[in-house]
């Protein structure tokens, strides 16, 4: 099987890492628009060769590890290729890249979300195993031919993926509160520190906690200013949400009802229970 | 030297441990309201003996290891001890404690908060090694006697920490931004999600980032309750400057400001620079 990834980084080079690992590629091929991470993902050897956009259509399988806006634009600019190769990205938001897929290769095109990543990214922070035991939603597969949707599915279980099926606008508004609300957050937690007087006087006292909750805050921006914008809608729904939970709290201290405060604290730790 | 321990949960618990490694005690009797407590740390062997409160009196240095407001009752209590007992408490604000505690014993109480801790509570959470490599501060040292102070450093250095000096008040400030914010923080993401319709289908998706946001979120409200009582001022502050930079996020998400959206997120990754 010859693969090919278009972006190198953290996802993109990880992924390669796996496939070998397990033996799921004869050939990976990268392509990557940036200069500096073809030439890593070569010496790194993630890749086997780096290829132009087009010598992609050769592969057997082409993941899209890029940001959400260019999966939209690669699936366009991959509307030639044979019907028996498999797309699959790997953006985390997939109604607008599902509807924007060209009807043409909607059959070949397996819409995943693998919920795993890190705070870094770049060929130089792929790790094997970043895929292990995590959850891989796949979305709307009734639309996907049975040898696209296999080959994909036996891939994300060959690396040690569970795989969850979902429709594409569920995804999108529970990806909404489990990831991109917490990247708000966390971005927003973040700068209210640095644009303290003094944050380093602050961050020398930062411990576990802070650490994180800030963790997130140094995600590439490239990818989640993207991934704001596709999933804007959601991310508005739950931004609300979460800032009448913090209105709610802040209330409670304003007025001093410690006692009401205690219980709004007490149903967050139910969490315990579920996670 | 005797010391005695008040609260034998995830703090008190620890510390008991990490005295005994350091041989830092020849006998170490404790103290708990809850008599669950007082029976768990006594089978974990985190403490000799549980004792009556006024027995505590006999110790050399007496650890306060209890939520804040009780902290300041413990020291009304504790006014008549002989003037070479040393108290530390390890309360997470520090400028109202200061303030409470009676002018008799000032002179013998170190005000410290060590920057530690976990999502965990009671003496069963209790872990050697809690305290090695972590900061504590100590407030308004100035108003102690050296015999106290200096007993306060030479524990706190051998159990493997940092200190940091700094005034009760600044401190508190700081500790809103670094720490008790972002505990309002994680308890407002977990109740945002968990008052969805079907908050486990949500939390089936959840990866390493919404586990680190939310891990706060399982903290004590006892304990927590009482700090954001304490720090009240403070806490609102940073929860203002916090909602100043959801609503300028929120704003250009609406606005669909995509450029500028990815300079409020490249600000916050400068934070990898200072920490």
């Amino acid at each position: 099987m010859k693969v090919g990834i278009v972006g190198l980084g953290l996802m993109g080079g990880s992924l390669a890492l796996d496939l070998r690992k397990h033996n799921l590629a004869n050939k990976i091929v990268g392509y990557d628009r940036n200069p500096r991470h073809k030439k890593e993902a070569l010496e790194l050897g993630l890749v086997d060769e780096i290829v132009e956009f087009d010598k992609l259509k050769e592969c057997d399988i082409i993941f899209l590890a890029i940001p959400v806006e260019g999966i939209i634009d690669a699936l366009h600019n991959l509307q030639d290729i044979p019907p028996t190769t498999t797309i699959i990205d790997l953006g985390s938001t997939k109604e607008k890249i599902v509807k924007s897929c060209p009807t043409t290769i909607r059959k070949n095109f397996i819409a995943a979300h693998p919920m795993t990543g890190t705070e870094y990214s770049g060929p130089m922070a792929a790790v094997e195993g970043l895929y292990y035991d995590k959850i891989v939603v796949l979305c709307n597969t009734e639309q996907n031919e049975p040898l696209h949707k296999e080959r994909a599915e036996n891939i994300f279980v060959a690396i040690g993926m569970q795989i969850v099926y979902m429709d594409a606008k569920e995804h999108d508004l529970h990806a909404a509160y489990i990831s991109h609300l917490p990247h708000a957050i966390s971005y927003a937690l973040a700068n209210s520190v640095l644009k303290q007087e003094d944050p380093k006087s602050i961050l020398i006292l930062a411990a576990g906690g802070f650490r994180d909750m800030s963790r997130l805050a140094k995600s590439s921006p490239t990818m989640w200013s993207d991934i704001f914008k596709q999933n804007k809608e959601n991310l508005l729904t739950s931004l609300e949400d979460f800032k009448k939970e913090l209105r709610y709290a802040k209330e409670l201290i304003e007025n001093e009802e410690w006692e009401e405060l205690k219980k709004w604290m007490q149903n967050a730790t139910t969490l315990h229970q579920i996670f």
